[in-house]
């Protein structure tokens, strides 16, 4: 089977890398010209010939970034198969409607607002109470297009910066962790979930990820598959969905936001889980069977922004799995990953301290568990 | 790092996959003209050209197949670094230079004698006792180029049918089974070996493996890396060099054989060991630190031999990972294999049944050890 992506990504490159021994052949379509991807046939260009091409190539066709038109999804979809459906990211990538669909779906979420001007984002401002977290209903993501308003009178700063003519709102939250919850759905309906994974953000970008956690009960997992499970469903979702979610200090679930794709905060499963979160979305969009998603052993994702370190010193610390994307160093810019694994808690936090301190731009692990 | 790899088959490409999260880069030749690999910039020749393109658009060279002129291997040497050395596959390739270094290094091996006729492998053959093997001392592989000779009388046949200038001949060996042993050594001299691995072969062609063994105890696993480390450090080796043995019946381990790179009988690391076969020998190639060579749980790997079975039904199988090669189906080629894994020796047996039960060309899978 031949796999279109469109994008040509590290999300594609790792794609590639677990399809390839399912037998999976991958065209990968990158319409700004500076694919990293590495593997795969690669396709450059945003013109309709090259589009034409792509399309003509593959069997089935999944993307990277879902910040994609929704016509031409649609367009695809009149020739051959996209998993997920033109109708999932017409929801993932709009913040308005996902909300709407979490509130459809009785999965509680954040007190928000949607506005259209700098006067309305003050006046839910002062409706919500400040702190609140306005949005652009499209295209952001790794923190961009959002802006914190610590006072009703920063709307029109923050209505400026973030430059769009729709945003949503959100009352702050007094969470004690964000979490999220990859699933899989297939084209039969099967789902499978993962392990509730911890992240920690700075600046608005996941700088580590932690899989499975020691305080998260069957209950609470439960009541994240369950949300997930009627998005899976509702979607008629082929894939794998990434759902973000905050934990509040009294221990509910408050769904933030959906990605319609692998996510950077499933890469734990790369090394940690049975099957990694690529090899359960190419079963999934290919019709095989689903995967085993438990996890196997303990671990704790790390990114490399930025500037990558020493990778002869990385690869000389124990429990380390170097995954590089080949791509040149930039400010912000994600240039791999590291999973560190272990069998405790306590050999993990020190593996995955000894791997950051190895790390440009500092920052600390903590995994303040009772009992870690 | 651009990687160089002489051959482009499925050892070729389980590097490349092992590679790229590394960083590294991969140019694959392929002298035949028929290269499976599917990953990689992709050269094809025997020519001179071709080869000088090759060898200038590389850092480093290294092979999946050990039957390679010297001469070439010596000729790349002279402009690149090639992994393991000529001197290193000038031995290996030759059964009678390897029976030499094996009793230079006190290795123990099953008794046996070099003939160059007919006249002489009868002789041989009388005087070790049959049955004996016969087999030519360079370019067998995969039981090719062997001949069991069960009465001195078979001898004329015999070297007519390995049509061979010059054959090893050995003694039975009153075996309980064939075992493999995988180490590395970095460029530094760093070294380190796997579990050893039990190997069932069927007509010379290895059809599954296990890893780690119930009943090898620290004291066997110590002996095997004491020969692999005299081997090693004599021929002042870099990368994954495996080392198959007979276990007798008395609890003694002989050498049989060795091979100069990753091995069949080693691909149960990919999912079973913190670190695989691939991405150590990379490691080492590369000068990079070698990485955990232990066990993750226990594997039982399957080859997949001549016709592949249906991919849906194996991975709808418990514990099941598919490594396909991406290569059409032929009466004995190896297209793909199946890592099985468990947490206990019951299920894995059980796991690896449904498996085989799956593939064509019915075989048993026996672990027969106390208490499985």
């Amino acid at each position: 089977m031949q796999i279109g992506i469109l994008g040509a990504g590290q999300l594609g490159r790792m794609m590639a890398l677990a399809g390839l021994p399912l037998g999976q052949r991958f065209t990968l379509l990158d319409p700004g010209g500076a694919p990293s991807a590495g593997i795969g046939e690669i396709l450059t260009g945003s013109d309709d010939t090259t589009l034409e091409d792509f399309i003509a190539r593959v069997d089935v066709v999944t993307y990277e970034f879902e910040h994609l038109p929704v016509a031409l999804l649609e367009r695809i979809e009149q020739v051959k198969p996209v998993y997920p459906s033109s109708r999932a990211i017409a929801v993932c990538q709009h913040r308005a409607r996902e909300k709407a669909l979490f509130s459809k779906l009785d999965i509680p979420t954040p007190e928000y607002r949607l506005v259209d001007s700098a006067e309305a984002l003050e006046a839910a401002a002062r409706e919500l109470g400040c702190p609140v977290v306005a949005k652009s209903t499209t295209e952001g993501y790794d923190g961009k297009g959002q802006a914190v308003l610590r006072a009703p009178e920063q709307a029109h700063d923050a209505w400026q910066s973030i430059n769009h003519d729709q945003l949503v709102v959100e009352a702050f939250v007094d969470f004690v962790r964000e979490v999220s919850l990859i699933a899989v759905r297939g084209r039969d309906g099967a789902v499978r979930t993962y392990p509730i994974t911890e992240n920690q953000h700075e600046e608005g970008i996941l700088r580590y990820s932690v899989a499975p956690l020691p305080d998260v009960d069957a209950e609470l997992q439960a009541t994240a598959d369950g949300y997930i499970q009627k998005l899976l469903d509702e979607l008629d979702y082929v894939g794998v969905l990434s759902l973000e979610l905050f934990q509040t200090r009294d221990g509910r679930l408050l769904a933030n936001e959906m990605a319609p794709r692998v996510h950077n905060s499933g890469h734990w499963t790369m090394n940690g889980a049975f099957t990694s979160q690529f090899e359960s979305h190419l079963r999934a969009i290919a019709g095989l069977p689903l995967g085993d998603t438990s996890a196997r052993g303990l671990t704790c994702m790390v990114n490399v922004i930025g500037e990558e370190g020493d990778s002869a010193a990385l690869l000389a610390l124990e429990g380390v799995h170097l995954h590089r994307y080949g791509k040149a160093p930039r400010a912000g810019r994600k240039l791999a990953h590291i999973n560190v694994v272990a069998d405790d808690y306590a050999t993990l936090l020190q593996r995955a301290r000894a791997v950051t301190a190895l790390l440009p731009g500092a920052f600390e692990i903590t995994m303040a568990w009772d009992g870690v």
